[in-house]
């Protein structure tokens, strides 16, 4: 093996989620010289981010600091910035700092990010859930929506503001209008005088056939159906055609709202753009089945970024777990090449079940060749995300306090940030 | 006893902190009408608030919904608003959001907020503590000013980003740059490649002879030690000339910092001017020993607002306990008043001890008649304060975790804000 200097073996990570962590942590473990690059400080275990939204959870339950995470990892580097350009012909990336870094190899996990499909000018009136900050706006705007209504005198006012509309029938979508249901009917319902919280209207809106598109019809049948026991009304065929701030607009009807959340689109980031290589309509990178962007040397793409066929045919999902065990993969597929040269087997993804939760002690589970529903499904889950949370924060109080929170619908989170309400 | 009309009965509280909820509280413990107005959505444990300004709690560990406060006491009604002008003749608050409540008593008890002594452009350099807002803007900014170190080539330049400047040696400034210390020796120190976390400067600065002024010489003393053990660097008798962005003049001499915290000067909030009545240089209004106001009917004013002799002649403090003991007194006695008509003997303050926490396991407490320090201090300000949280949140498990997470320093909630670091 030819002696390097040490720039032409450093690996450039972009993105510290799911995937990113996992390349840095498999490279760090084998001494391999790391620069993790994003442009938040934390990692964000997004699954509950709509938690934080409904006020189930805590900011920092969910995110844990990028540096505590890989603190182990001597040869790994953190770095707080944003990518703004790449070269692929000098092996470099520029920094919104202004500082340039070189690269032996290049991994960019930068993810997804809301697409409005043109209409971004709905982003203000309906913002999606990705970040932290976002959770917090959307919490904010929740909770003010049943304040104005409390203050209001006019019946019709009041009816409008407590409408909430949840645009998208995906499980982002599902899990949010599973969870503003409750909150108003099992907490919010206590703390007003003027209101009954628990007749707030809570809309998911899908413009497809069913919600839960990804999962199988029984599922997705049995979702429908708990969700309206919860008091959320589920309307399909039902498109989207404008959002503003009061009302959205959906097959030529006007409906009066008093907050819409945006769970419709997603839209790769814009590394793609910047790498210069071809992207598919969402701004994903077809990536080849060891994660190598086709026609660059020594880079790597996976995660939300990228699309990669699946063992039937079609296209792995946009899922925390394939982003996981991508990360998985190439930390050991590139640690094995860097120190030996010699390629990897292709990635291969195993499903762990795909999940989506409907409220209060009720989600569907689909392991492909298995299909849970129900009480147990819910129970399957909790102890799995208990699991989890306490992989990725080593703090098993948080985890027991936030499954006892949960289960007690105590809301403790119930904060309206300075400003928030501000469009 | 006459019959009034509701309105002539309703009581009109103003501020939701440890005054205005006892006040609220005790009121509707006698089924008195009462209209309580904050323009947040939350009641703050404002004696904690430094340690969400240090990443060692979340903001909704200390702040509690108003309305779930009150949820048990139906006589009282809750309103996110703020108070615009008030008309002591018409009986009558004009609110921001346009509406006007009559009321049959008023209570104000809107506390205090930061004094720059007429520099108030010094506010965007160096914030105050003092909500929950506040709070994540500090910890967002010290956590980025050595982000900022390490993205730094220039040991200069990082040596200026890693020094942190706390203005103000009262019982705040103590406990923020204690905490700042620990937390760049404990928790930081593992976290960065580039800097040595550890080497940060935290600087008090004080203008008076020594810090904690309200406290015995002895304990003061015992206090600046310590911090000067936790590598705090006391400064007495230096006074602030300037503060910019990059640095605070004081004694005529150009200090470079990476942020700097304002805890030096107190100011009423604003509604002594809107009651038009008499204050004094900092804004607060010289109330009765009943707590109401001199020159007007059926108005009272208690907390920080306030000025109220003590027993020795001298003014009590503004402290969380004094305005709790307040609205205590205050809702019994005003309940009397508009029950039956008779008065209330005269406010009488308890000293329960007044206490500084200068860092790990030390404290000082100073009960007037007996003085503690040390281990043991802080001992009892720990047990007191989870006995506290648990009577405050009704959550014994988040107060456990506080005290775990507080002595094993694994501070959760590093998490900079999007958008905090813009100035």
């Amino acid at each position: 093996m030819a002696a390097v200097s040490q720039n032409d073996s450093r690996v450039v990570v972009v993105g510290a989620g799911f995937a990113g962590i996992e390349v840095a942590r498999g490279l760090g473990a084998a001494r391999i010289p790391v620069t993790l690059i994003d442009r938040q400080n934390h990692h964000l275990f997004q699954p509950l981010l709509y938690q934080v939204a409904t006020a189930a959870l805590s900011p920092a339950d969910i995110a844990e600091p990028v540096r505590k995470v890989l603190r182990g990892y001597e040869s790994v580097e953190v770095r707080l910035d944003e990518v703004v350009s790449v070269d692929a012909r000098t092996h470099t990336v520029s920094l919104a700092s202004g500082d340039t870094l070189s690269w032996g190899w290049l991994v960019v996990a930068t993810g997804a990010t809301h697409s409005y499909f043109g209409h971004d000018e709905w982003a203000a009136f309906a913002p999606g859930l990705k970040t932290i900050e976002d959770a917090r706006i959307i919490r904010s705007r929740l909770l003010l929506a049943f304040e104005e209504a409390e203050r209001s005198h006019d019946k019709e006012q009041q009816r409008r503001l407590m409408t909430i509309a949840v645009i998208g029938g995906g499980p982002t979508g599902v899990e949010l209008a599973g969870s503003i249901a409750e909150l108003a009917r099992y907490t919010l319902s206590k703390d007003f005088r003027n209101i009954r919280a628990e007749t707030a209207t809570v809309l998911l809106l899908e413009a497809g056939p069913r919600i839960l598109p990804a999962f199988p019809e029984a599922l997705a049948d049995y979702a429908a159906r708990k969700l309206g026991q919860l008091g959320v009304t589920v309307r399909t065929q039902c498109a989207v055609e404008n959002v503003s701030a009061n009302a959205v607009r959906a097959n030529g009807e006007d409906i009066g709202v008093g907050f819409a959340i945006w769970a419709a689109g997603v839209r790769a980031s814009n590394l793609g753009t910047l790498l210069g290589v071809e992207t598919d309509r969402a701004g994903r990178i077809s990536v080849n089945g060891d994660l190598s962007v086709p026609g660059l040397d020594r880079v790597y793409a996976l995660g939300d970024l990228t699309l990669l066929a699946d063992a039937k045919g079609g296209n792995l999902p946009g899922l925390a777990q394939v982003a996981k065990q991508q990360g998985q993969y190439l930390g050991r597929a590139l640690a094995q090449k860097i120190r030996s040269g010699s390629a990897s087997q292709p990635f291969r993804y195993k499903n762990r079940g795909n999940t989506a939760i409907v409220g209060r002690h009720a989600a569907v589970f689909d392991f492909g060749w298995w299909q849970l529903k129900g009480w147990f499904a819910w129970s399957f889950w909790a102890l799995i995300h208990v699991y989890l949370l306490v992989g990725f924060q080593h703090r098993l109080m948080v985890a027991i306090q936030w499954l006892w929170r949960y289960v007690t619908y105590e809301r403790g989170s119930r904060l309206i940030a300075e400003g928030a309400g501000k469009r």
